[in-house]
């Protein structure tokens, strides 16, 4: 009881933050994405396979969230993305106070258009905690099974993305790309679904499109 | 700083129960496993993999926790393995207390000499709840980074197996096993280290031998 008390508050804390983050944004015509999913499913090698596309079009920048280590940013920096790690420790999610720190820094980039945050990877906890992001977007790889969204629906019903990303994979694996479909339109009836692979470069230009429309546009 | 006071209390009781839970297995023969992992690495896979090797040799049962659905202890079932599902809400974890609900269960069953314990994917927060297992292992697919273990350290370095699975993906993807072996072993040392694959069999009586082992010898 005590403790879901002191959950509560730490949730109606972070949604203030977010809110903050959510107007400091807005403000300055960025618009962002929360990137969730399990560890591996690819999130890193997306944004490095967007980059080419992206760059050209609209300033992007990256806040990298992991438990330890600046792999991930590195990865990124190198292709080009001016990124910033927050290393949360023993934390298995990011929040808003953490993000609204970067969020200097991100200013601090001249001309920002897209701002791609990075969570921790896990289906579970970041579901709960806003960042002030505009959109979340679930990133589900075919080496895992196409029943998760019916084993973690709180992230697939937060998320208004979902990228079904190593379609590469999918002919060596019991994945079945319809049902996934199905599976995530069942808990969530509007979801945006996009099929990709970052070693074939199959579906990244028409993400990236996706992307850039609501850079410039705002959410539909 | 209230909130850390109330993660270790609440870290505490844990402690507390699985120490109860160690000591009801230990007096009743049982070895027990819990095994962890991203979402979507084959856990279940495994233990379906595993089935026929292990049910001649010992009488096995499993505990499945899941966020939703029973999917998994429907699959467990099938391969012929009593399973009870634990579904944990909102919990990104399972903890000694709802195992010990279980055991239960698990001493309603006759002759059980192993126990499995399917936790709920997540490489963060079942590190520091001990359920009262003999030993942890993580699971970690081909098609997920082989810097994992640098990235998310905690797991691997509470866990005393480490089975690295669909190898069969492995040409398919960028991961390298000697790699992941070397990152593994950087953050702990004295982890054994299984290749599997449940689709091509690889592996998998390997580690059912020394699953069964230690369900008659106990701990090395």
């Amino acid at each position: 009881m005590h403790e879901i008390l002191i959950e509560e508050k730490v949730l109606a804390r972070n949604n203030e933050l977010a809110s903050a983050n959510r107007a400091a944004l807005k403000s300055r015509g960025i618009f962002s994405i929360n990137m969730v999913s399990s560890p591996g499913a690819g999130k890193t090698s997306l944004i490095e396979a967007l980059a080419p596309f992206l760059k050209p079009r609209l300033n992007t920048v990256v806040i990298e969230g992991d438990l330890q280590t600046d792999l991930d940013s590195q990865r990124v920096l190198r292709s080009g993305i001016p990124a910033k790690q927050i290393t949360t420790g023993k934390a298995c999610h990011l929040d808003a106070h953490a993000v609204g720190h970067a969020l200097d820094w991100v200013f601090g980039n001249p001309g920002v258009r897209l701002l791609i945050i990075e969570n921790v990877g896990n289906m579970v906890c970041p579901a709960e905690y806003d960042l002030g992001e505009d959109m979340m977007a679930t990133i589900l790889s075919t080496a895992e099974g196409d029943d998760k969204p019916l084993k973690y629906p709180a992230i697939f019903s937060a998320s208004d993305i979902l990228v079904i990303n190593k379609t590469d994979l999918a002919p060596f694996t019991d994945f079945d790309i319809k049902r996934a479909r199905a599976n995530a339109l069942k808990i969530n009836p509007g979801l945006a679904i996009f099929e990709t692979s970052c070693r074939t470069g199959a579906g990244i230009e028409a993400l990236s499109d996706y992307l850039a429309k609501l850079s410039c546009a705002g959410r539909p």
